[in-house]
């Protein structure tokens, strides 16, 4: 159940049922030479709609631009500073605690999202207590990396072995070729795996030590087959983490 | 062309023979008893894939929650404070004007976003001045309602009149059933013409005055085929809105 | 009564009888060779102090500066920065309500304050509704352009016909001749008709096609004499919309 | 030379010759029973004039509210919070400063701006040195109190004694009296004398202690005459307080 | 009794008994060739200790960064800008208040800290009573400037005279070397006394006026036997005044 | 070599030889019925201080309080909110690599500050780019959590096995221990192995699933002898760790 193609009296109706929410939240920053700009928020999306419709789940609309700041000496990144990441969640999340969600859930695509979104989390917890809303108690928010999902990272180890590295990986590149194939791009790789293990400063330093964006991982690798594998894979595992966080205590 | 399905480098090639980019912007709102929640996000977003085929012009993902305060004491209504999305609209520009983008033209489905866009831009191009970026002089931001387009609005009042209203309108619902026929919704509408007249304070407020969310309207009267229609005639009029946005001295 | 000649007893004394408020609001920003930097403010003041006596109205101090960074590259320009404005006008708002009022009037000079306003109001109907106040529900804000009500446009439209234009009017020097005589400034304008039809963006840009600061307009054209009737058309009127919005259910 | 009755050209002339400007700066609350509700700012304002006039300096708009939160448990009283006043002041300085003012000179009239001032000051100063304009380095303010200078203490002492006290005092009310003369108010003041000697916490301990909304001060003893003195001396003392703050090497 | 080598258990008794804190509020900034960078923090920590042993009251963390941006010109002097440290004094403040602490006295090292600390405290107060928590009304905040108590400015004038100056004075040189005799510092002091009477505006201006950083004192008086006689003397002045607060009506 | 007992000249000759600096980072928060709420501000200063001996490196000041909302349920846990460390670590930064520091090493004793170190980081690295300051591009920021150093953790693992768990650990108990033995605090455990296995929420949520605070541990295991060893295995492993960080190319 899409949050974007319900009517607000259908919401009312999945409230007497459920407090949970699903958000995909990606990111729209380069992903090499080949990898779409907006990898991290198609494969989220991709991957929550599925979710929800496994799990009976209402899916809210993607976050589209997340936390990329060190990307952004690439053309076309767009990145929200923390801060303001931070604000934008508390601004989704309260009216939704007053209509009555209590549960959110945060299908993510980017790994630069994970630290702001936890930090939001706090934040968004203390400002609620302050509210005095009886349901405030009750608020829980969780972030799920589909990457990181058990199966998938089988998956990708059997896939791409070392390969897989961790940005601009063939597992993202692959999920994409599936959900987009119309978009599958070439490119010449060079070197075919890309430089690895300096740790993520500033952009221009990050664009200094990954000069086509990759973070060792040779994206060619992938093939919209694959990328239907780690799209079931990812569907199946977050079904379950949701449905987990849902039956909490 | 997408943002989110091209490359980096693909970007860098788009800089070379323009400096424009559009951006869709909707709202996460309710829409009555049958229009979607996701209505001004999913118009912004159809017209301008279109106007970026037409022109081609870049565009960005999808902005698709506003600023809908106002609509927040109804279940699923989503909505960033205006501070919030002026520091959103911000972090979008600054990196791509340092990439060299300097027309930024945002197709949007929602009164509502108006005002708050408008002191975005005023408070980004402050910003972007104090950075000492040669082409932070160059930069442009454009607000083009759809809704308001000459031929829309022309069309809305051939097809709807007086019915049309100012939420919830048979135009913008008629545009989601184009897009969305498989989520057309079914209600009885009472009174099938919603009351108007009452301006916008507070979420309460709202919707003490109008109990089902719509306002002034008759969605009833909307058809795909009208959808259909609306579409095209915001498609040409903003296409044409854009280049001359470009072309301007 | 203004509010900077009352004292707190007569404020609670008021209270009794009306819940309302009126704001002058301005601006401090160029008006061409010959206006004055404060006319906004000028003309919001005269207007209000005197709907104010129309009314029986508390009138509270003028906000001086306003939403003017497009004019910031003329000497002796001011401006708040949206995020600025937004937090002022919440901070003026919040004590009145807690102490009883609900109703805020906003007499407005100043075209570029509008969207932030209205940004404004919405984000402080927000953070009333947070604070769990009985009466916070009851809050109204509206603003009112005093250059835009019905009987100023018409009497512009008869005594400057496109003469007029949009910034540096001369309706706008008239009303501030009429109210400081002694103030009435003389210098060549070249051209007589300042060009106009460039939209606004930032202030470098805004300086290199206004470059004497006019917008579409002939200020020689004022007369203090324009200024009375101007104002009082203006006091007319707004003295009406106030009474309407108070009145309003 | 006030800023609000100048044009930009006269202005640019200005800077000429002299970088310094004059901002008054009161507040807008209670002043017990017969106090002006605008005591600061009209105080403030009525010698920010007189030492322009005296000092050739321009004069910017006043700053009508202030810091005092204390003070809003009695109706009518408004105040910025400090992080507002931070950047309102932020923001009146930076466009200055672009156009040549290095010279930043506060007049104020309530002592519950002081602090909040100085702290403006210093992040101004290090927001400007982020900016690297070559005139940043050169950016100084100042606040000068008139109810502090040497001649106008003396003045109030001789005048009213211990009767002076810090709210409400007469000193002020009598300024208030020669300045508005038609808004001298008359109220049984009891106690005579008010309380004193209870520091300044939040606004309802405030209230609590200072039940009428005076501190030790006894402003019965106010007169017209009295205020004319008072101002006088204030105009005399700021005037050279003025020009020593432009002479400082 | 220090809050950092407490259990939570101690303190919920400790609030049966009392609801008072005291926080160390130093700064970490340049103290001239001799001073210690942490000289602030070091004499609040050792005195704010002693206070609390005397007075059986709690101890929180110091805090070692205060505003200082003026000083920031010289290596290793770090700030908190005065909005950072308004909304790092109310996070601190909050929690505690939630608890039952409605006592809170910061023992300060630092005179750039007044201005600020006196806005956070207004700013705190104001955020806790929209919270509707009962014991909001009882908060107070109080600074206590340890360097200006009645003993300690009467011994400092009798040891030092007008060589005390107004920054890396003697006495707080003083002071450090009794707590840390073991990092006394030795430099030649050029001039011995340092020039005094500019105020303070920027960081470099600053640095221009006073080159060495000291202003007006000669620390080279400075023994650790002073030290030692300051320490005791600030710490019987601030155990008193810190019972005096807790006893205030 | 400490900065709060340094002088300015010394650490201008510092920078001639080294741009790195270390911050200990810690919380103050409840560390069950047994540990110092000062435990993680501690451990992180001991081990901070011994690091910079074996690496003749600068020590700044310990950041005592950092992001602990979740822990604010119990008496004397303080916290910042997310947004205000984010501001307090910029501001810490600026001002230090305008001096010329590029390298900042924070040793951290407390998990949950390590998402908001994160964004931090990468806002600081945004605002810094903003700047044009030639060194702006080499600033790097890490954080290394000292209880999850290779050899603590294997330590740990050894001494306590699956009684170390996740909050009040012995581990860090044991630390404190060493470095403070006159506050080894005794109490009854009950149960002795704390619960564990629930996820962080909001600071309610928190208390009631780990009523006394503590999560999975037994920190009546800890001994001041094994304090030591921990104590010495981080010393080493981040002594390491942080030549690592400067040599990095």
């Amino acid at each position: 159940m899409l949050l974007h193609l319900s009517t607000w009296p259908e919401v009312e109706a999945y409230l007497q049922r459920s407090q949970g929410i699903i958000f995909p939240i990606g990111s729209t920053e380069q992903h090499g030479p080949t990898g779409l700009i907006g990898t991290d928020a198609i494969c989220a999306e991709a991957i929550a709609k599925a979710v929800g419709e496994t799990t009976a789940a209402l899916v809210g609309p993607t976050i589209n631009v997340g936390m990329a700041l060190h990307h952004t000496a690439f053309p076309g990144s767009l990145s929200l500073r923390p801060s303001t990441l931070i604000a934008l969640i508390q601004d989704y999340v309260k009216p939704l605690v007053r209509a009555g969600f209590t549960r959110f859930f945060f299908i993510n695509g980017h790994g630069g999202n994970v630290a702001t979104l936890k930090a939001a989390f706090s934040e968004t917890y203390a400002a609620l207590l302050e509210l005095n809303w009886p349901q405030a108690e009750q608020v829980r928010c969780q972030v799920a990396n589909w990457y990181m999902s058990k199966s998938v990272m089988q998956l990708a180890q059997e896939l791409y072995g070392h390969q897989e590295g961790s940005h601009a990986t063939p597992s993202e590149v692959a999920l994409t070729q599936y959900v987009y194939p119309e978009a599958i791009k070439a490119a010449v790789l060079d070197p075919l795996l890309a430089p690895s293990g300096h740790p993520i400063y500033n952009a221009i330093d990050f664009r200094r030590h990954y000069p086509d964006g990759r973070m060792g991982s040779n994206p060619d690798l992938a093939t919209p087959e694959h990328g239907q594998s780690l799209y079931e894979a990812a569907v199946k595992d977050l079904s379950n983490t949701y449905l987990q966080f849902l039956a909490q205590s």
